[in-house]
């Protein structure tokens, strides 16, 4: 059945989201800050909006796609924000990678107005986007991830209902955590192995079928031994991504000792130039460490 | 083709290797520390030896399968050792998990007599053992690797030959390296979810499909969960991996951040009376250490 689908955000995530709704047949309102992004989405049947609150007026469910917590709160809460768009009712999704403390509050804020809310993050990257294979992860009250749950099959494969609001961008916060920390490790161990003189691509041969086994220690470790970092998913993203792992960490009063040293890593990529390439250049600090 | 095989060290790896070797139908000569080992070796029809040299003598291959680099070093170079015994022409596999350097100086003690070497060290614990289906990761000479291989598919399944001499210690040391990094960023994680409410166990299902998924976070996540740490591979042992890890990073002037970090919790467990559980008993030093 056919959705009045709010869409605000048209990145290189946002966009082939978009597009994916408008050929499952729903009806799209689109907003994205630069104007051109809007063409094709208009081009494939959706309708511009100059705002996000125009986005949102008259749509069922409005998704925003952006990039970090105050790009959210401006297009949730801003001036021209959803929030005086949005009907009571109706259903905000954002998918957006953000802070959990964040997306509580405005969940707050959206039900004062009588406005649903679930976060709901993704991982896949661009590639996924395009050929609607995310995984997505959910927070939010179970009969809304219900009622939307029709618009993320049109955008993804692996859907996962965690738990209350905040609770998707917990677990995307899990997820950054373990990529982070299990990038270091096979950089480290290839870098031993090349210290040593032994092949580092036979040694990811043998460990790929056993316990050491990983996606990471496949895709990851596959850049790292042809030093090739076309993104992939950039530094930059998984340092903003650690960073609200380290502020949430911080509120909590929980120590992250290996995720904490991951980060200063990314921090030492981003400050040598390496913001852009994707996050596995990570085994070029531990090589430089000990003058590799 | 039946093959002469001296076999030293019967403990719970050692014992049902050499078993498959005899089921396989090859002639053992065999050799434990305690003679009450050697007992159901005799009966499945090997003969029993009064230390390695004697297990060595006549054999065309000597397999040493013990716990730490001194027990190898004694085995292989101690005044009642493999070198005393083994002919020219003959190769000794040390499957143990020891020290790529002290390795090498085998290696080179072995040569000097004329006797070849391999480091065959093995991942896939106990069960693995008796289910020959063993991981190997072989370090020496191809064309020796070559002969020997026979033997080794009896004992496992994923056999790869990595390079010269110590580069199956190389490989086994990356391999230990990848599962502890991995384990405590699985804790990290799961433990970051408790203590912002969400269940951990859901996280780890909406994780295992994508760049998170891991055979750490499917099957120490689960034990993780469960706080059942029945073993699997016991912190000790682990512990002692990394430890020559650490060792060998040393000798090379090699820093191994993550590693290290770990290698703490490793020495915190065992100080708190872990050291015979399953190492994925990291996550509680993670939980103490902000008092959950």
């Amino acid at each position: 059945m056919a959705i009045d689908v709010g869409f605000i955000g048209l990145g290189i995530m946002g966009r082939p989201m978009a597009l994916n709704l408008l050929k499952a047949g729903h009806r799209l309102r689109v907003y994205g800050r630069r104007p051109e992004t809007m063409q094709p989405l208009m081009q494939a049947g959706a309708t511009a909006c100059t705002s996000p609150r125009e986005a949102a007026e008259g749509a069922e469910v409005t998704i925003v796609m952006v990039s970090d917590t105050p790009d959210v709160e401006q297009v949730i809460l801003g001036a021209e924000g959803v929030i005086h768009g949005a009907r009571p009712g109706s259903v905000v999704v954002d998918m957006s990678t953000i802070s959990p403390a964040a997306t509580r509050f405005m969940a707050r804020e959206l039900a004062a107005n009588g406005v649903e809310m679930l976060d709901a993050p993704v991982s896949g990257g661009d590639v996924g986007a395009v050929n609607a294979i995310l995984s997505i992860m959910v927070g939010g009250k179970a009969e809304v991830f219900l009622r939307v749950k029709p618009l993320f099959e049109a955008l993804g494969k692996n859907i996962v209902h965690i738990g209350d609001n905040g609770a998707g961008q917990v677990a995307k916060a899990c997820n950054q955590i373990v990529v982070a920390v299990t990038i270091q490790g096979v950089a480290e161990a290839l870098t031993f192995a090349r210290k040593n003189g032994v092949d580092p691509g036979k040694v990811r041969d043998a460990l790929l079928g056993g316990f050491a086994g990983s996606k990471i220690l496949e895709v990851h470790g596959k850049r790292m031994l042809d030093h090739d970092f076309k993104p992939g998913f950039k530094t930059r993203l998984h340092q903003k991504d650690l960073d609200i792992v380290m502020q949430t960490a911080r509120e909590l009063g929980l120590a992250l000792p290996a995720a904490a040293l991951v980060m200063q890593n990314l921090n030492a990529l981003i400050g040598s130039g390496d913001g852009e390439v994707d996050s596995a250049a990570v085994v070029k600090v531990v090589e430089r460490m000990s003058g590799l």
